[in-house]
Formats: C-alpha cells, sequence, structure tokens
C-alpha cells in the first residue's frame, strides 16, 4: 500500500479501527458504524457489509510555503506509531464562496489571517496528520477533504485543544460539512 | 452540459472536431485519431469506436491571484463562439520535480519566473483557454492536465506564438509529456 496514492476509508462492522464516538460538527451525518478500514481504493469492494466508502487521494501541498515545509517535515512523524492507537477522521467540505477565492486569497485566510500550519505545527510530532483529497476525483463528492489524525491516548487532550483552535479560525467559517470520528486500533476479530 | 465539471476527450472517428494534424511535443505520443467528441465523462462509453477517453475535471484555479483574475475575466471569452472553429487540445505531464515543490515555489515559476498569466492574457479575447485538471482524478492518469485552446482561424498564427513563448518558459522545463492535437469544427456524418 507504500505506493498507492488513493484510499478508501470504509465504514462498516470490520477493520483495524473501532469507532468510540462519532459526531456531526456542520451538515449531513454519516450513517453510524462500529469499524472502519482504511485500503488502497481499489480493494475497498473486498469489504463485506460496507456502510459507506468515502476516497481520498494525497496530493501535492495547496498552501505550505518552503520555509514552513521544512518546520513541518522537521518535526512531523508518519502514521502507524505503535503508541497512537488512536485517531480522529475529519471528512470536511468548504463552501462555495472558498472555491470562489483566488489563490492568494485562499492562502491569506488559511495562514495568515488563521494560522492553520502554525497551529498544526504547536502539536507535532505528538498528533500525526495526513491529508486526503477528494473535491476533484469526480462532481458531486460528499465531502471536499479527508483528515486523518493518530496520536497516543495521553495527547487526547491535546488534541482538543488543536481542534478548538482550528474551529475558532476565520478558515473555519467557509466549512459546510464537517464529521469527526473518533477510533482506537484494535484487531477485528 | 452546463453544470458538469468532469469532461471526457473522446479520440476515434466521430465527433465535432476533426482531427487536422497532431504532434508528440515531449514524451509518449497518443494513437491517432481522426475525430474527437468532449462530452459529460458519464457520456462516454456512449461513443462507439473510440481509441481512447480522457477525462478532465474543472476546478478552483491554483496560482491565479485577484488582481490577474480580474484582468483575466473581464478579457477572456467562452468556448463555442461561433468563429472559433479552431480548437487545439494540449494534454501534459508534469515531471516529479515540480510536484515536489512547494505552493509559492511552484507560483514563482509560474508567473514571476515564467509570466504563463501575462502570457495568455495577451491574446485574449482572440484565443480562449479552458483548463481540466487529471492528476488527481485517480492514480496513474496518463496527464496531470489538458488545456483546450479555441480560436478562429485568423488567430493561427497568434495561436503559434502563445506556444512558442510558453515553451520558452522556465515553467516548461518541468514538462515531461505534451501532445497537441489541432482540430477543426465541424458536423461529422
Amino acid at each position: 500500500m507504500t505506493n498507492t496514492r488513493l484510499f478508501a476509508f470504509v465504514g462498516g462492522e470490520s477493520g483495524t479501527w473501532r469507532v468510540t464516538k462519532s459526531a456531526t460538527i456542520v451538515g449531513v451525518p454519516l450513517d453510524d458504524v462500529s469499524r472502519l478500514s482504511v485500503v488502497a481504493a481499489e480493494d475497498a469492494a473486498k469489504i463485506t457489509q460496507a456502510k459507506w466508502a468515502l476516497k481520498g487521494i494525497t496530493s501535492n501541498e495547496r498552501y505550505v510555503i518552503r520555509e514552513e515545509k521544512q518546520q513541518l517535515v522537521s518535526k512531523q512523524q508518519g502514521l502507524g506509531r505503535s503508541d497512537a492507537t488512536m485517531a480522529v477522521m475529519i471528512p470536511m467540505s468548504k463552501n462555495a464562496a472558498w472555491w470562489a477565492l483566488t489563490q492568494d486569497e485562499r492562502r491569506k485566510i488559511f495562514e495568515e489571517q488563521s494560522h492553520h500550519n502554525q497551529i498544526g505545527m504547536k502539536f507535532l510530532p505528538a498528533i500525526a496528520r495526513k491529508l486526503y483529497h477528494c473535491r476533484d476525483l469526480s462532481e458531486n463528492q460528499p465531502f471536499d477533504f479527508i483528515t486523518w489524525f493518530e496520536f497516543a491516548p495521553e495527547h487526547e487532550c491535546a488534541f482538543e485543544q488543536l481542534l478548538a483552535e482550528l474551529h475558532a479560525t476565520e478558515e473555519w467559517r467557509y466549512v459546510e460539512r464537517e464529521v469527526q470520528i473518533w477510533m482506537t486500533r484494535e484487531i477485528s476479530d
């Protein structure tokens, strides 16, 4: 799965991740599921009793400048660390007003006003983060992005703080759909 | 088709556009075809005897800043003008080095060094242009982008000049595949 860019997040009754709580912050909810699998998109159909499957693709960064990238790369750690047994998946969409902005306007709101990267940076390496793009996979995708956060249980309060800081930003005013799915890593039977 | 973002460019033996010449500038060629159709992606399968179908999706602009957008919007005209009977489709991919750059580095090469928008602007409204994104539709897309140019036959030399100017830029050093398909609009039988 290491060369894969296109993933499926499959909610249902099986998978490594057991759902502990879920919340709809804005917009339409997703159906409740008890477990979740993250697989290469081509393998999504093999998962039986799935309630839904969201696709996302990793891509080039859209807002990060070189200086920020260097800071991020030097501090961040990957997914799959053995002690990072908690994960939160946040599928999200922004509204039409956001997408009608130009690049400089989006960057300004994203970083100069909302300090999106700087907020994330504060919580590195404890809270690992990976972004998947959905919006341009096809028309009418249910979400624009999926962000996957992974951390050890002792960092749960820090993660709550990260979320609170991001929700308080100017950028978040453009969010029209957000769902949070909290999980813990467990071998499914 | 007006609400469609996802299109298919289908090369074969039918379609409004008759191919007059094609050229591979860099990389692997596309199979020769005599005609081309541009349709909503969901209708691509209805076209018989197709040799290939390339998908592309319109999306938010990645490099344009507000001032440039205002200039573009005030000068540009749409596709489908009755006198714009010539079209050139340019499917293109950039190399890994391009995609590893950060946003500020790509923007700098795109506009400050290569004047990509400013070059296109000089040829407005004569040469209409529409960009379709392919790279993040799925993994391993044959091209990163498709650009569609449309103009009246008297602007053919201007279009050649536009191409020459773009090919001379720093940005074009990152292109690893480029095919040009020149067409003229004709009712197919």
